[in-house]
């Protein structure tokens, strides 16, 4: 199968305690791809300026990834800045430039309408809504957010999560969503706004899964060196819909499999500033980490 | 075999967003006893004042704990009194009054010096070097610390820490310990100080194993409601050093379901307010919980 992804492609100008760069290849829709892409064909749709290097066009080709659906705009691409804390789960946005994000309308093209999943990357629900407008029949709608949606479009978010079948946020977002402060309890609400799948993003602490089949839990990889976290709850959810997206059927166990795949590309995602690990990343160092990650959890004999 | 346990016992004044109480069981010894005992015989060493219930040493009696080396001294019990914070990660010391605790010298009855397994809690590491001279031949030693020690006297903390098999401490203990801000070279670094195997605990994030075996990792069980934390850590190490004790040979499979029986114990003591959950908890529970776990970390077939 393949999946179709909209959200943002940008440049960004990253600092963190161990390394810093400009005009670096981001952008929630950019980081899935390129981590989805290792399971599974992808569809991207977005928007780039005229300053965006054909060089990363060929990147995603080469990720299996479609760019049919890659608007090329005249002006700038859009450009985020940020700064990390010496504690890295903590950072600053230092700047923010939509350029040619500001007029995007995502136009889905006719040979991805009839796309059987579909990821709503972190970009305004209005146009997350437009999405789902122009897919014909989807089975499985995966949807992320932000703070900044929560805060200031409640409702629209609300309506887009209606039509979620599973609802990927960080444990901020899944309290500041619910005003809850237990995260349990906050996943129960959030089940109960229509997502039948839930997984709850707690950075270096892992991942929480939640279905009517039960929880799984999924630990952060353990790193002796986080050089830069950015993308790393895109690349994640690139892991885990690329998964979902290449199975015949979703079941219980695919979906924690999922879920530890995502943790996997993400923990390679951080060890280099950008986009740099995953270029080079292979399917072979994935399921290396993998069987890592089944060593770092089992406890029974069997 | 027995675990031989030195450490403090107290009478709490707890408050936390979702109850208080004063006059509370508590005390890093008392705790670890209440869990240990669900698993193997315990031997304490303490002391206590004349204000101490008797119905509290019927309660350690009763749950397999020897009270031989318990010491009654002239005046009132360690008392301890504390504020959780709404993120009931944070809490405020409101007073401690070490009272006959101040002049505590332990005393290792004859009859525990042939002890194979101790568990030195968070007491002064010169009383926990002195319970090490008193002991015979210890096949394991388990050493727990908390800030103050590793500020007023890290170099005795290090002589402890030398003589320790397994290094029990939370994960900003063991950054602070190391000046390490990376838990993965904590933890490399910790061990190289001389313990064979070194578990830090993360709260409710779970609790990382670490030995010549590799890395293990077990998260916190899930909870609706937490309502009292206090003294999580220890019973914690009672799970899981008393699941050590009782076992014939020390293995990573061992240790690994040892920190899983840990948690479990530690997930049921946070329901309640002081040892209220564990007084009434059964080994049955304890065994449910357990299979939940697996429930909530596998996501392989096999």
């Amino acid at each position: 199968m393949s999946v179709l992804v909209v959200g943002s492609i940008a440049l960004d100008s990253v600092e963190t305690p161990v390394t810093s760069g400009e005009d670096l290849l981001g952008g929630s829709a950019m980081y899935f791809s390129m981590a989805a892409g290792f399971f599974t064909d992808v569809r991207l749709v977005g928007v780039v300026g005229t300053d965006f290097p054909d060089s990363a066009v060929d990147l995603l080709r080469e990720r299996n990834v479609d760019v049919t659906g890659l608007q090329r705009a005249a002006g700038q691409t859009f450009r985020w800045s940020g700064r990390y804390h010496s504690d890295m789960n903590q950072r600053d946005t230092l700047d923010t430039r939509l350029n040619v994000f500001e007029n995007f309308s995502p136009e889905i093209p006719e040979a991805y309408r009839s796309s059987e999943v579909v990821f709503l990357a972190n970009i305004h629900p209005s146009l997350q809504m437009e999405v789902l407008r122009q897919v014909e029949h989807p089975e499985l709608v995966v949807t992320d957010t932000m703070n900044l949606w929560i805060e200031s479009t409640p409702e629209e978010l609300e309506a887009v999560i209606r039509q979620t079948d599973l609802f990927v946020l960080n444990d901020t977002e899944a309290r500041q969503l619910t005003g809850e402060a237990n995260l349990m309890v906050a996943a129960r609400q959030l089940r109960a706004m229509g997502p039948a799948y839930l997984v709850i993003k707690k950075g270096e602490h892992g991942a929480l899964l939640m279905s009517d089949d039960g929880l799984f839990f999924a630990p952060g990889f353990p790193l002796e060196q986080v050089t830069d976290p950015t993308g790393a709850g895109d690349v994640f959810a690139g892991g885990l819909v690329g998964v979902l997206d290449q199975a015949e059927e979703l079941n219980d166990t695919l979906l924690r499999q999922a879920v530890v795949y995502g943790s996997t590309v993400a923990s390679y995602n951080v060890e280099s500033l950008s986009l740099n690990r995953l270029k080079h990343l292979t399917k072979q160092e994935i399921e290396n980490r993998y069987e890592q990650f089944k060593a770092f959890t089992r406890f029974t004999l069997n």
